[in-house]
């Protein structure tokens, strides 16, 4: 098994990426190319000192152009042929990778899966689907930002990929689905909901529970969150905004405590640092983009070398458990049957 | 000032709500009309002793329906003349009162208000109209769950008016109004949003700054987040969940730091309960619903005394500010530009 991963154009460069892949491919037993400027990887190679068995399981693919955050996504992933994040998608599309992982730019990754891999045949909208950690375990929250807009038609389709995701990768059994709304009778919503809600009832293959509200996401009561990608997104970016402000005033509450409140801040505040990691769900092991014809993880910018070695044991999930064959199954069975 | 508070129909029963209107009457000098069960209401002034001072401040209106959650708000409010919320919006409506607080059904509320009370003339749909704390003060996030579909209209509107609502009552200063996205640049976003952006830009009476991300919310560098209902809505819910997540995965660690766990906790819980109080959003001394043709304050069904007293002194400052004659002057304004 060999999973492409994108090593340029992250916040804290390809170091920390090649650190996670590296030690990844090692954990997971699998081998990893690593897509970027030669010279640099190279470098950073020589410089980290692996063993021999680690660098074994290494090779580089050149890639000398890379999707700055401020481009338009997909005519950057056409003009640019030899960025890494399309030279990854390029390696997937020719059979000479199982898995591409994708730690920078959200928007080209996404061009890039869909231009250059394509979609699965009869899925319509590919879409991000992000595991966030709940009260005991993991919901997951789709689409998480890929489209926005979505038919009642696209939301049915991410709630079947979600549902298997959910099962075969993260190992949920019978996942509980729900449609995200603002109340729990079936005549609330928006035109959106309202249309999507009898396809999600109707449909056999999954198990759907009805409406999700705002806290069924963490309370563990539902498994996977079906939402357009633009609720979607900003509650991502809303829950990391609140994860800082909530952290920072139990900081400030310690401090102020009262009582010998240094040597309480001294050994809390690196189990709060943990914590901060835990709750910053965009980078919780990264978010497969679902729907596209092949295993593509999409991690955080910010992602540093344990989440790239998270995200190297969800793609060596993905193919062990053949997610692609049963999402085109799925998606071919329902198909022909609607 | 006379504040009409509706009683009836809260988790916490009447006596939270009743405590909660009788210190807040002292506090900031008007008079409360008590809605709901006279006989109820009259025990329980009864058995707390207030003094008679206060209890000078406080009078009785009868009110024998209360409309429950699992009611239809609009069939219920025209159905039950004599629901307490009905009553207390005929209050405001006939000038026996200058506001309303309702912490009971928030559909109910909204239903009341628009069909008892009425909009403010040209505004086409009120908001509900939430503060949140930030890192540094307080964001408005609007609308909150008053409706859904919003038109770019009814988005500029809501903007106009949690602008002033900013400004006024909560005393910031050239409040920046940002239109919630999924990304910062103007080319960003949903049908919806794509339409009103242009609109909010070309509004002369707000201190328009652009688009706003989900992190935007707690970060501080935004005061009137505008969104859809459902966006809305949706947000608060999962910040009530992700907060009581957070808090649990907090004691957890805590309670497993190792070093003096136990008379840690014993110093630090409470200062986390606190800040339960702080983070549950919905509880933030209420969401007026702006639009309507009086001041209008919503409370949170789980509402106790501390959020009534504070709900309170908004709806005072709404009067005190003329918050509602000022809306009125910039809707028209606007509606004759346009």
């Amino acid at each position: 098994m060999k999973i492409a991963v994108d090593v340029m154009g992250t916040d804290y460069g390809p170091g920390e990426i090649i650190a996670g892949a590296v030690s990844g491919a090692e954990a997971f037993d699998c081998e990893v190319v690593l897509v970027g400027d030669k010279a640099q990887i190279e470098k950073i190679l020589a410089d980290k000192k692996f063993s021999a068995s680690r660098l074994g399981r290494v090779t580089i693919e050149h890639a000398d152009e890379v999707i700055e955050m401020s481009e338009q996504p997909s005519v950057a992933v056409r003009r640019k042929k030899n960025a890494s994040v399309v030279v990854a998608a390029r390696l997937l599309k020719e059979g000479r990778c199982n898995a591409v992982i994708s730690p920078g730019s959200t928007g080209a990754a996404v061009a890039a899966a869909l231009l250059v891999i394509g979609r699965i045949p009869g899925v319509e909208r590919p879409t991000i689907t992000t595991p966030i950690p709940n009260q005991h375990g993991t919901t997951v929250l789709l689409d998480s930002g890929a489209n926005v807009d979505s038919k009642p038609h696209h939301l049915l389709q991410a709630a079947i990929m979600g549902s298997l995701y959910a099962e075969r990768v993260l190992r949920i059994k019978r996942p509980r689905v729900g449609l995200l709304n603002i109340g729990e009778e079936e005549s609330k919503g928006n035109e959106q909901v309202l249309a999507t809600y009898p396809l999600l009832k109707e449909a056999a293959s999954i198990n759907f529970v009805g409406n999700a509200e705002g806290r069924d996401i963490t309370n563990g009561k539902i498994d996977v969150v079906v939402c357009d990608g633009f609720v979607g997104n900003v509650i991502l970016k809303f829950a990391e905004g609140l994860s800082v402000v909530i952290l920072n005033l139990i900081k400030d509450a310690i401090k102020s405590s009262g009582f010998f409140p240094k040597i309480a801040a001294a050994f809390l505040l690196p189990a709060l640092s943990g914590l901060k990691k835990k709750l910053d769900v965009a980078e919780y092991g990264g978010a497969p983009l679902l729907g596209v014809d092949g295993t593509f993880i999409i991690c955080h910018g910010s992602s540093k070398a344990k989440e790239i070695y998270s995200a190297i044991r969800v793609a060596v999930d993905f193919e062990k458990n053949k997610l692609i064959e049963h999402i085109k199954e799925a998606i071919k069975e329902k198909e022909e049957m609607g």
